[in-house]
């Protein structure tokens, strides 16, 4: 039997809950038990909402009986959480010829026929969805009942009761569909989230003495520093009103009136109101209020807007406020929310004229001149000229040029690109795959269809937290690494059970890392050191070295130069565990591509040209994702890893005399057998025994293995009795587990992810299925063979939380990911943990007890 | 307590073992056994011979005490198999001056000298190790003792014991040193194989009647037939004499004198032992005999050497006639024996002018004039000239010149590169990456350091099954199919217990698997199809369409080519189950690299160069073999699989109408997740219902995947819900698992293989640890998720024996391998079975009661 949708009052001991009424509901609840003047509301649940859609309405009749005579009524939506949105807010149901009649006796005709056009306009409109051109320009209420009856071959409705079922049907019924539905969903709403709704007797906001309606908060929505904010519109309903240029500031303000010159008891009201909003419901609180005759309603509170960087001043300052814990303060924050405060941003007030969009692949916002080649941003950047780096794609004979650069722009590549990889380790935003662009380097131009040609030096502004391109410098606002940011860094730091590594190659990423505080460096990659020009030519020399000897001569020149950069490091570190992975690519990621480049190598070589490009070809490969790098060369190459090794261990010597003593972990690349690590492992012993005794000091050192083959992580119980650590290379481990190249998926990945064949890019998000489940059978295996091993991530998912949710559960004893995703790890870090501790309460403090 | 070592005399009773006193003591007790006339043998086993090198010899006065007073002795090596070798034998021991002199008086002094010169000569050089050159030419005994006295500044030994201990001690350390142990481990003997030795008294094959030594067989050792082939050297001893110009036929011959024409009695002798050791030791034997006055003797037995053909011929006949059962003759062939009877090989007798060395990548050898380019091989074939297509590496584009090649040779690449795996399909010979090989294809020529500059139409001959390149055309033999081939063929098919199915692309490859006999297709590369110069025009129209409705319009003149390949292919396979692989690589595959090409193609498609430059240069991957193929083109641009899948069942309709239904199995390449199954089953099983029903014609079909991804074989529960079955691609799964290009590791497989890192190259043979792992999850996760799954294996691998051996293990239905592999795999499967049947005694079958 289907009984009459319920309803029901909101007083202070209703059943309400958010579960069932949705956030508003709950959060006018609780203002009547702080005995705020709130009018008359009463609360509409998901399943009420849900029969209305279906078409079965609660008895309206008794439903308006609960408000007084005559009151006009507002209905707003109140989904479970503020962020998955619901249809507008429709004010002054219950507006009716008499109605009208009535508030012109008592509000003047004016008063009265703006009302009720708005709300005829509202109705037709929002309600039955009418063509809003009829109701547009000046009108009276005579003219806008007749293009009512025009439309709907029936009079305006004069019952009330008529009009509230209208709007609550179509309430209900927008949000059942699907735009309403893609949209929540995106905000991570379930899809049987259900809707609740509100009905509220109006304060009207209009009369003869004060009267108007406004918005309040108290603190800043860009910084979440204490401060009133907010507007007023004498004579004004409604939130959109407030937009209007006559709307006017609370507090008093030079920039013009304030409702506190009129009504300073009001204002003290409001902000007592915010006090103990605060207090109680235990966030900074948005208000909405209406004055009517001096009368003050509350009629709503909202968690007050904010950026991201007021998100964390706020939670902090609750949390020193003693309102909320640390743990609840640390728990409210976003991790990726972060980003915002580690980068420059564009203004959320700045217009943006978008050229184009592409992958955000790096966050934060540059703005600078287009360069199309690294060389000319070196150029650029040597006059102290800001640039971005545009390129078909970049490669590592671009790293001086991105380094030069202040944003990355990419044609092609994905999340995980080269250009995407070092310029998050960079902390450079950058936009890559922006296929639209086209480009012609020789002609130093890049055109979009349908926009004017840019040439070099001409400006634009990257936007790497939204992939955006943006044209000229629209204005930036700055990082904010102190105060509450620090303070929440530190509690992080105490709440949380895993280690947080940054991947650094260099002593300036280094001294990046330790910015953010972290537990050690987790990946060093030692090849990046070698594209210098000045090694560059000598690793060439190497590569062209005709036999053994000419080889090591130019390994020994090369390594006091690695050495000077250990030392650096090691002594950046202070102590702190630094892994060094071994040399890493292909070899001929050191040569050049272009002819120039050939004929200066073969100058700089004394070789003919026909030499140098015979070379160059017989070490190209068809896939050298797969082909002969890492261990592959340190087994068949071995001087190079003989010379890192050395370099190593005289660095170790050195800083340590210095310093804190070090204890360098060295890392082998690219394992899928055991041997290749024995191999390895017997040399660099050997190395680090002649080193001892040479120089007569001891030292130690752990050697590990990157696990980036899925046979290492097979095979992990017989590479793990060889090794101390093992470090999982996801990046990878993902490539080799799908056989799928990052540089290349980016052809097909947004086609995958919008079918739904990945249901993430498992570049970005790690693949916990296929990819997890090789790292937790390494995990597994590795430790059997050797209980202490250590085992972590260093792959460019580390950095994510549900990596860190992954490594934590798995044992792993740290992530290592790129100096700008640490804090962002290290809160996801401390969440974790925290949820961990107050698992059962949790569901609980963050819906209920909160809001 | 050290006793002294032991020995044991030869007779019929005695404690004789293989595996104590290796396979010649075996072997002589069976010749006793049936009453032949062997000289009296003493045998020493394993661990005599173990202590003899260790410097405790036996009581050699008790063994000299066997035999009769004054005889002179043998020692012979006795290894466990005899294909581990051993040291050289030393006749005539016990030749003193006394003993001369007795001689000179019984057959003659010329006799009486020669051999002992001949023994002082061959203790002084073969067991003492004196430089031979002091022992070279004509020499009397007195000049011989004189020459070995100044070198050692003893006399030679005149106590036939003091030479005895010194031949057993010299003979013992010789097999204990590198080079032997080595040598034999290179044929599958155990680190710890042991040597017995025999020590046999002489006949002397020197008399005044009817005397002197010979080797006789009844066998041809090319082709197995009977016929009794041998020399003979009157008044000769040894093995050694017998290539000497002087020798003579055994049985009557044209070309010479023969030991049948003046003892018939005596070969007939022969003849009758041939006979009986067949019968009684169960092989063809080749016997060591003397005649002294008349007189004959055995000395010795083994295993008649011959060709692979002769091997299969013999085993066979063996079975025939009822000595050995079918199963003892399939066990006993090597399986890759077999690909000697299905290619051309060189002559075992030619001359080999070897130009340059390479891999070995299919078997095989022929003759040809050399050819640079695809378009000249057809052009030289059209001409009906045999021709090598000689490559730097082969493409995709060079299919059609492969096909009219005779052999291929490659500078680069290895086992499982392009070149290898379709010359491997096509049956034609390969050599690939043969390094020393320097290429200039715009000169047309050819150079290897050293050697003579080659040009186009010099003629050379690839080795395929050495992997040499030979100048000129030796001698070739032909195949033989016929015979005992085709009975051993049919007793595999009755024995194996797994499927063989074959990869064929082609209607002719798909006779040549029928010429072999298969279960079906289990790998048709549907993209081959492609490449044929009409189709490729299409092929690109379809890839520059700028629009689906383009790209459908070439599709469709696309679709009845196919449909005529899959009727052909149909009914050549009479109702025989075909696995057809949807189309898999890269669409840049099918586009020009060069500049010629690109103009041609921008003129056929009326474009200009420009943008066909561009077009191909956005399909440029980064590593094609992770890039856009698979099922992430069919996926993306799902017009190519609809095709595809029309074509399919049109044919099956076609095909099944005029021959015995057809039910095609589809199969998905690349997949590493459930969904894109899904999404391309949805699609496949809309086409089949379309064409059902606007034929009225039903029909079945099975979809499954090609697991090649390691995610693939991980989650292959969950893709096993939409599959009928999973086909391991293992050529790519060990590509995926160990992070290695297969067309990029031939720069150090080598190496790696060498130095131990991977105990085989892992193209070559399965890796079990790794890859192998992978499929076990796979399987078991399959099957589990559906217990009627088809499992089965289409990589390279999957004509090996090993890989067989693991698929039978894994429980997998078939396995599908190249068409000339089939026989190899047969055999192998026959021979898994045959040894899992009769597993408790078959050590004993193949090591006693065998030779």
């Amino acid at each position: 039997m289907l009984t009459t949708p319920d309803f029901t009052e909101i007083t202070a001991t209703a059943e309400i809950r958010t579960s069932t009424h949705g956030n508003r509901a709950k959060c006018l609840q609780r203002l009547v038990r702080l005995d705020l003047p709130v009018p008359k509301t009463v609360a509409l649940s998901f399943d009420t909402v849900r029969a209305i859609a279906g078409g079965r309405l609660p008895d309206l009749r008794a439903l308006i009986g609960v408000f007084d005579d005559g009151a006009l009524l507002s209905v707003r939506s109140s989904s479970q959480m503020h962020d998955w949105g619901g249809p507008g807010t429709i004010l002054n149901i219950g507006m009716t010829d008499a109605k009208a009649a009535d508030l012109a006796r008592t509000h003047g005709q004016d008063a009265a026929d703006a009302l009720y056009v708005g709300f005829i306009r509202s109705y037709a409109v929002d309600v039955l969805r009418l063509d809003a051109d009829g109701f547009e320009g000046p009108m009276t209420p005579r003219l806008a009942k007749a293009e009512f009856e025009a439309e709907m071959e029936e009079p305006f409705p004069q019952d009330p009761a008529e009009q509230l079922a209208e709007v609550l049907k179509s309430m209900a019924r927008a949000w059942e569909g699907t735009t309403a539905r893609l949209l929540r969903q995106a905000q991570g709403a379930p899809a049987d989230a259900g809707l609740g709704l509100v009905v509220q007797e109006m304060a009207l906001g209009i009369g003869q003495g004060l009267s108007g309606s406004g918005v309040v908060q108290f603190a800043s929505p860009e910084t979440g520093e204490p401060q009133v904010t907010g507007r007023w519109l004498p004579q004004g309903q409604g939130r959109a009103a407030l937009s209007e240029a006559d709307a006017q500031f609370i507090v008093r303000d030079p920039r013009g009136k304030a409702l506190e010159d009129g009504a300073p008891e009001q204002v003290a009201a409001l902000k007592s109101a915010g006090r103990l909003t605060r207090e109680r419901l235990r966030e900074e609180m948005q208000i909405e209020f209406t004055l009517m005759n001096g009368q003050l309603s509350i009629l709503d509170a909202v968690k007050c807007p904010r950026s991201g960087r007021a998100e964390v001043a706020i939670a902090v300052a609750l949390a020193e406020d003693g309102i909320i814990t640390r743990d609840e303060a640390m728990l409210r924050i976003p991790p990726f929310t972060l980003n915002q405060l580690l980068h420059r941003q564009v203004s959320p007030l700045a217009d943006r004229d978008v050229l184009t969009r592409g992958i955000a692949a790096a966050p934060g916002a540059a703005t600078g001149k287009i360069v199309f080649t690294a060389t000319a941003a070196q150029a650029m950047a040597a006059q102290g000229e800001a640039c971005i780096l545009v390129r078909r794609e970049t490669s590592p004979e671009d790293i001086r040029g991105m380094h030069a650069a202040q944003a990355i722009l990419t044609e092609r590549g994905g999340m995980t690109s080269h250009a995407a990889v070092i310029a998050r380790g960079l902390g450079l935003p950058c936009v890559s795959g922006a296929t639209r662009l086209q480009l012609d380097a020789r002609k130093k131009m890049l055109t979009v269809p349908g926009r004017k040609v840019f040439h070099e030096g001409d400006i634009i502004t990257v936007d790497g937290s939204t992939g955006e391109v943006l044209v000229g410098a629209p204005p930036l606002v700055e990082p904010a690494l102190g105060g509450a940011f620090a303070t929440l860094m530190d509690w992080a730091d105490a709440a949380r059970d895993i280690g947080v590594r940054a991947n650094a190659d260099t002593p300036e990423d280094a001294a990046m890392a330790q910015r953010f505080g972290v537990d050690g460096i987790g990946l060093c990659r030692t090849e990046h050191m070698f594209f210098d020009s000045a090694r560059l030519t000598v690793m060439r020399e190497m590569i062209f070295a005709e036999n053994p000897a000419d080889r090591a001569a130019a390994l020994d020149r090369l390594l006091p130069m690695q050495r000077a950069d250990f030392i650096e490091l090691f002594r950046m570190m202070q102590g702190q565990p630094v892994t060094i992975r071994l040399f890493d690519p292909p070899l001929h990621e050191f040569l050049p591509g272009d002819r120039d480049g050939i004929r200066a190598l073969a100058e700089a070589l004394d070789l003919p040209v026909s030499r140098v490009q015979a070379r160059i070809e017989s070490l190209q490969e068809f896939n050298p994702m797969l082909g002969m790098r890492g261990v592959r060369l340190g087994v068949t190459v071995p001087e190079i890893y003989e010379m890192q090794a050395r370099a190593i261990f005289e660095a170790t010597i050195k800083a340590s005399r210095q310093g804190a003593p070090v204890v360098p972990e060295i890392m082998i690349p690219l394992v899928s057998a055991r041997r290749e690590v024995e191999l390895v492992k017997g040399r660099i012993d050997a190395i680090a025994a002649e080193v001892k005794s040479k120089t007569g000091t001891e030292f130690t050192y752990r050697l590990g293995v990157m696990v980036e083959t899925p046979r290492a992580a097979l095979r992990a119980g017989e590479i793990a009795e060889h090794s101390a650590f093992l470090s999982f290379g996801t990046n990878d481990l993902t490539q080799m587990a799908y056989g799928l190249s990052r540089d290349d998926a980016g052809r097909f990945m947004s086609a995958y992810v919008q079918l739904g064949v990945f249901p993430e890019d498992p570049f970005q998000q790690l693949d916990i299925d296929g990819v997890g489940e090789l790292m937790l059978l390494g995990a597994e295996r590795g430790r059997h063979a050797r209980p202490d091993l250590m085992l972590s991530i260093c792959g460019e998912h580390a950095g994510h939380p549900a990596t860190i949710a992954f490594s934590r559960k798995a044992g792993f004893d740290y992530v290592s990911c790129s100096p700008f995703r640490v804090p962002v790890a290290k809160l996801a870090a401390a969440q974790l943990s925290i949820q961990d501790k107050h698992l059962p309460q949790r569901v609980e403090t963050l819906h209920e007890d909160r809001g």
